[in-house]
């Protein structure tokens, strides 16, 4: 059995780096906090035997040997890097339980078959560098490395810019082909409401939801707010507010497993009294089927073209993500059930709503996901919460998981 | 007869501080290119022989003497700040068209009964420091210095801080008992498109329109773009959208003379895959009529509420800024008249859209402004152009309205 106590009090710890005055965490992907944990990340995984192989998108793997070396490893890992106000456990949860599973291991002086490793993906949450998952989608062959290296900030620094600054650009290739998985398994907050409403433990994730995210610039003309009249205008941030509603009502109309976002937004010139002359916004669809994502994106395409005519408003429209409902692997989900049993949780089977690394990696290799839940279904903010029996129940069953796999 | 050339010279020479990429310039109140423009004003003003005073809000009096110097001084001016995507017109122009009357009176070695005086007004844009022409204000007694001094930009330093450091918090005190003035004239860029519309070079402006400036802050809950439903999110953007689209209707609602800009908003966390959970927005309402101002006034208060229990969001609303329209003095408004019809020029009354540091000064000295056209309409945008005739008639105007006033 995993030591829940332990494992509870790695995720605290880890939490400090970058704890917020809510006491959340701001930890974005390849900053200083972001290699501080990456350090920590690696000294505890040293400390537990591990080797350590880096590759070129800073992805980092902590490998246990297995009696038959030439196996390939089963992996269990995640993402340490944050949201702006993010919370203790989105990511950081599923590489530190990785971690644990390898900790009983040694404490069991048990030998598996196959190596396990542990993983930590670079940039998974999107945030600083778009797209998200950005270092697994390297991994598994949907981007290539020059793309993944020329990633941007909003000022301007790229992904292979920071990797190199805080000593985390690799020697490794950054694909699956260099490193190939006997399987993959990702234990992650479910951040939503799903499991806790029903009184559940864990969440065995069959697939996830299709994404779709796009940006958009309104470009009309800058003008003085007093001496100008309405009916003269061409108001950037008129557009983008309508774009707003057409976004949350093309999430309302198509039932209630539609997500539909503007999480962004940048104004020029951003002045009381100036009209609006620019403006930048993201769009994030998600749905669980492919052909509704699609119509979303129609919808989206219609409303903004007549949106930008019905003002006189010039557009750049770009969708810069997309990525189909992904089915994770029946053998691994079904390890995953048996390890949930095994263990007495409740749980049920749950689809999920975020990207994660695993959504690449179900690509290229046997996946499937572990959910626990968190409080209120809240994530992406200073105040996500998990209980400790969640925390638990997660760890067990990624061991349960884990060794399945590496013993078959 | 002033010397148009040398005006138009003296803009572009001005211009060249700050200047953008597309030919505007940024010349925020307070920073050190405001600075090296003020520096500029007083060496172009030491030449000419003027005595220089600066009171405790960096307001900069430049005075020529007159045959009687008890008499309180005819003062002519506006200010050197800009938008951050400003003009080269928008202040500037009445600052050295005000300089033009004083280097004309020295080249005829005319010697006027009163003092005149040239005068640059700090902050008057609003943009870096909120609310518009507060030094102007303060001043006039509408603010105290205190006030003055505690007016913070987006990074939290004040405008007391910012005078201290670029040098310029003068020994004055800032306010019209220090400082009697026999009258106070202004030439200004009419920043909209009547005067252009109807073929005229000059605007005998007769009243400013009232405006009233609002601050909202819309808090919600930040969650995860993805696994959020859409029916249980609270969504701080799309209050703001509903905002936006508020303020539009109620300037379109209310005739062709009232405005209504959101101009400027800042999202937390501001990214891509996250429910934005907090939003700051602010509002500028525009109208010649107080009653139509009290309405609008009304009708965002409504608004707005509605709009946040709709959502389920807190909401901060303040009215940060007010001042009723504005009269100017028939005398001071006669003098620009008679100015207009001796010089020939194609002359008509008209309201000023946006706040002048005059609509301040109006409240405690005779004052009134002179209006030349601008390309298009066009001002608190990089492209803010004006024709040369326009500038030569305006500062021909000023010198004939300043010179009525000072040889009364
Ligand atoms: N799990 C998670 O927060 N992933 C970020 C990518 C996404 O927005 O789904
Ligand atoms: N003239 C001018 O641009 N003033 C700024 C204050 C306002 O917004 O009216």
């Amino acid at each position: 059995n995993i030591n829940g106590d332990r494992l509870w009090d790695s995720l605290m710890e880890m939490a400090k780096i970058g704890k917020t005055a809510k006491d959340g965490v701001c930890r974005l992907a390849l900053t200083d906090l972001d290699r501080e944990s990456r350090d920590l990340f690696i000294k505890w995984c040293k400390d537990e035997g591990c080797s350590i192989r880096i590759d070129k998108m800073g992805n980092i793997f902590a490998r246990r040997e297995g009696k038959n070396p030439d196996l390939p490893p089963i992996v269990a890992g995640s993402h340490l890097d944050s949201q702006p106000t993010g919370g203790k456990y989105d990511g950081v949860y599923g590489v530190l339980s990785g971690l644990e599973v390898i900790r009983t291991l040694n404490d069991a002086k048990y030998e598996t078959e196959a190596p396990v490793e542990v993983v930590c993906w670079t940039n998974e949450e999107g945030s600083r560098f778009a797209p998200a998952m950005v270092a697994s989608g390297v991994f598994a062959k949907v981007f290539d490395l020059e793309y993944g290296h020329s990633r941007a900030d909003v000022d301007g620094k790229t992904m292979g810019e920071e990797l190199q600054r805080i000593g985390y650009m690799g020697d490794d290739e950054a694909t699956i082909d260099a490193h190939p998985m006997g399987a993959y398994f990702e234990a992650h907050i479910e951040q939503g409401p799903i499991l806790e409403d029903e009184g559940m433990d864990i969440g065995i994730v069959t697939d996830a939801q299709g994404q779709r995210w796009y940006e958009i610039t309104l470009t009309g003309v800058e003008a003085h707010a007093g001496p100008t009249p309405m009916t003269s205008r061409k108001d950037a941030l008129l557009g983008a507010a309508r774009i707003i509603e057409l976004v949350n009502k093309i999430g309302l109309d198509r039932g209630p497993l539609a997500c539909a976002t503007v999480g962004m937004m940048q104004i020029h010139p951003n002045s009381r009294n100036v009209i609006p002359g620019r403006v930048f916004l993201t769009v994030d669809f998600r749905h669980p089927d492919d052909a509704v994502l699609a119509d979303m994106d129609a919808a989206l395409r219609k409303g903004v073209e007549e949106i930008k005519s019905g003002i006189g408003l010039e557009c750049e429209f770009e969708q810069i993500f997309y990525y189909a409902p992904v089915p994770f692997d029946p053998a691994c989900v079904d390890a995953v059930r048996k390890g949930a049993e095994r263990g007495g949780y409740k749980a049920r089977e749950i689809v999920s709503g975020a990207g994660h690394d695993a959504c690449y990696l179900a690509k290229v290799t046997p996946t499937a996901m572990i959910f626990i839940p968190c409080v209120d279904g809240i994530s992406h903010n200073e105040i996500e919460e998990v209980h400790k029996h969640w925390s638990d129940a997660g760890g067990q069953v990624l061991l349960d998981a884990v060794l399945a796999k590496a013993d078959e």
